[in-house]
C-alpha cells in the first residue's frame, strides 16, 4: 500500500474486519465453518481497503468516534467483497484470480462461493443494525437505507447487469458513465456518506461528500481503465487486458485525455472538501493517491 | 391456496410485494430493466406466502397498522425468494423448475438469476429501514438485525451450505434437526420474530412466538420431506423424490411415526398461542394447514 493511506488506520480496519467476520472454530457444523472458512479468505485478502478508508475519513471530519466508522466502513467493506466473489463467478465475468489468489470458487467451489457473498452480503446490514455502531437508531437505519441503495437494482448489481449485456452486446446504446456510475460509483458515494451519516452532517456538507465521492469513483474508474492496458497480471493481481472487448474510458477518450480528465477530476474532488473547516487531508490524500496507483 | 390462509391477507400481501418490487419501466437502462424483471418473475410467482402471512398475523396480536406488518413480511418473503432462486442455481440444487415454471437462471440465465438474487436480499432491508416500516428507528433496526442473523451464516445461508455437504456425503456425523432448523427454521422464526418487534411484544409474548415458530418449522419440514414421498411433480410444481439421497425425517422416524411427529408439534405449537389473550385462531390456522397441504 501507499503511504496516501493511513497505516494505523488500515491496521485498524483490518483488526475490525477479522473480529466481525464469522470465527472459524471447530464448535460449530462443518458447513457453518465451510461458509465463514470462504468469508474471511475472500475478506482478509489484503484488498486497498479504499471503502471503509472512505468511510473513515469522512466521519473523522465530524469527530465521530473511530469504533463507529470502523464498523460502518467493515461492512461497506463486507459488501464490495461480496460483490467481488459474486462477480468472479463463472456465469458473470469467470476470472480465477483474485488479488493474487485463487478467486473464491477455485478454492472452494461455487455453491460455497455464492453462500460465502450471501453471507457477506446479509452480515453488512447486521454490523450496521447493532447499536454499537451508532446509539440512535434512526441514524443506522438511514445508513442501511444509503448502503442497500448503493447495492441494490438500481446500483451496483444494476451496473453489473448492464456491464453483462454490454460484454455480450446486447445493452442498447451504452452509457458508460452512467454503467460506472452504478457499478463502482454508488458504492464510493455510500462510502462517505455513511460517515456523513454517522457524523451529523448537514445537507450541504453530504452534499459536498458525494461530491468528492463521485469525481473520486469517476477517476478511479478511468486510472483502473489505463491500469488494465499497461500493467503485468502480477501487479494487477487477476487478469488483465480482460476489459478490451469491452468499452472503456481509454476507448472513448484515448489514452492521453484519459489521464487529463482523471486528473481533473481528482482537482475536483480535492476542491468539494474546502467546505469543510476539519483537517481533511486524510481525503485529499486518497484522492490524489487515485492518479499514482499502480494496481 | 386453502381457506386456511386469509384471502383478504393474501392479497393484500401480493399487492405489496408488486409494489415495493423495482418496476420494470423503459425508463431505465437495460440491464437494470433485466434484473427488475427476474426480481418480480421470481417474487411474483405464487408461492404460499407462509412467511408473511405468519409476520402479519403474529403483528395482529398487538394491533399493529396492517401497512407496517405487509412491508415487514413482504421484506421476509424477498429473503426467501432469493434464497429459492440461488439455491436451483446448477451450482447448488441445479433444479429446473420451481412452481411449477422454469427457474430463474431457465428463464434467464445464470448471471441474471445470482443478480436479481442479490438484489432481492438487499432491498429486503431497505425496505426494513424505511421508515414507514416503523416510525421508531431502534425497532428497525431489531427487526434488520433479526432477519440478517436468521438468512446468514448462522442461519439460513448456514443451513444450505450443510444440507450440501450433507449431498455429498461431506458433512460428518449429521444432526438433521439441527440443519433444517438452520435451513427453514431460522426465517419462519423470524417472520413470527418482526411481528412481534414491530408490536413491542414482551420477553413472555416473545418466547411464546418463538416456541410457536420453531415448532411450526419442524412440522413444516417434516411435512415437506412426506410429500415429497408421495406428491406427484405437478402437485408440488418442482422436481419431487429429489430429496431421496439426502437423510430426511422421514427416513430416521419412518412414515408413520413422522406423520405423529408432525400432529403433536402443531398441537404445541397452537399451545404456545394460550399467553395471548388477542385472537390468534389466524396463526392456530396456519399451523393446522401445516398438516393438510397438498404442496
Amino acid at each position: 500500500m501507499t503511504a496516501a493511506f493511513n497505516k494505523a488506520v488500515l491496521d485498524e480496519i483490518e483488526k475490525t474486519l477479522a473480529a466481525l467476520l464469522p470465527d472459524e472454530g471447530l464448535d460449530q457444523p462443518k458447513g457453518l465453518r465451510r461458509v465463514a472458512r470462504a468469508m474471511r479468505y475472500s475478506a482478509l485478502a489484503g484488498g486497498k481497503r479504499l471503502r471503509p478508508c472512505l468511510t473513515v475519513h469522512s466521519a473523522d471530519l465530524f469527530g465521530v468516534p473511530r469504533d463507529r466508522s470502523l464498523r460502518a466502513g467493515a461492512a461497506v467493506e463486507f459488501i464490495h467483497c461480496y460483490s467481488l466473489i459474486h462477480d468472479d463467478l463463472p456465469a458473470m465475468d469467470d476470472s480465477d484470480l483474485r488479488r493474487g489468489r485463487p478467486s473464491s470458487h477455485k478454492q472452494f467451489d461455487e455453491a460455497t462461493a455464492i453462500l460465502a457473498g450471501d453471507a457477506l452480503l446479509t452480515d453488512a446490514f447486521e454490523v450496521l443494525a447493532d447499536e454499537t455502531t451508532h446509539p440512535d437508531g434512526a441514524v443506522r437505519t438511514r445508513m442501511i437505507a444509503a448502503l442497500a441503495h448503493a447495492a441494490g437494482q438500481k446500483g451496483m448489481v444494476g451496473g453489473q447487469m448492464m456491464d453483462i449485456l454490454a460484454d455480450k452486446g446486447e445493452g442498447g446504446s451504452l452509457d458508460i458513465a452512467l454503467l460506472q456510475s452504478l457499478k463502482t460509483g454508488a458504492m464510493i458515494r455510500a462510502s462517505c456518506e455513511l460517515g456523513g451519516y454517522l457524523g451529523g452532517a448537514s445537507e450541504d456538507q453530504m452534499t459536498a461528500l458525494r461530491d468528492y465521492a463521485s469525481r473520486l469513483g469517476l477517476a478511479f474508474q478511468i486510472t483502473d481503465d489505463l491500469l488494465d492496458l499497461t500493467s503485468s497480471e502480477e501487479e494487477a493481481g487477476k487478469p488483465v487486458g480482460q476489459d478490451h472487448g469491452k468499452l472503456t474510458f481509454v476507448d472513448l477518450l484515448g489514452e492521453k485525455p484519459a489521464r487529463a480528465k482523471a486528473e481533473s477530476l481528482v482537482e475536483e474532488a480535492i476542491d468539494a472538501l474546502s467546505i469543510f473547516k476539519a483537517d481533511s487531508r486524510a481525503l485529499q490524500a486518497i484522492a490524489r493517491f487515485i492518479l499514482s496507483r499502480s494496481h
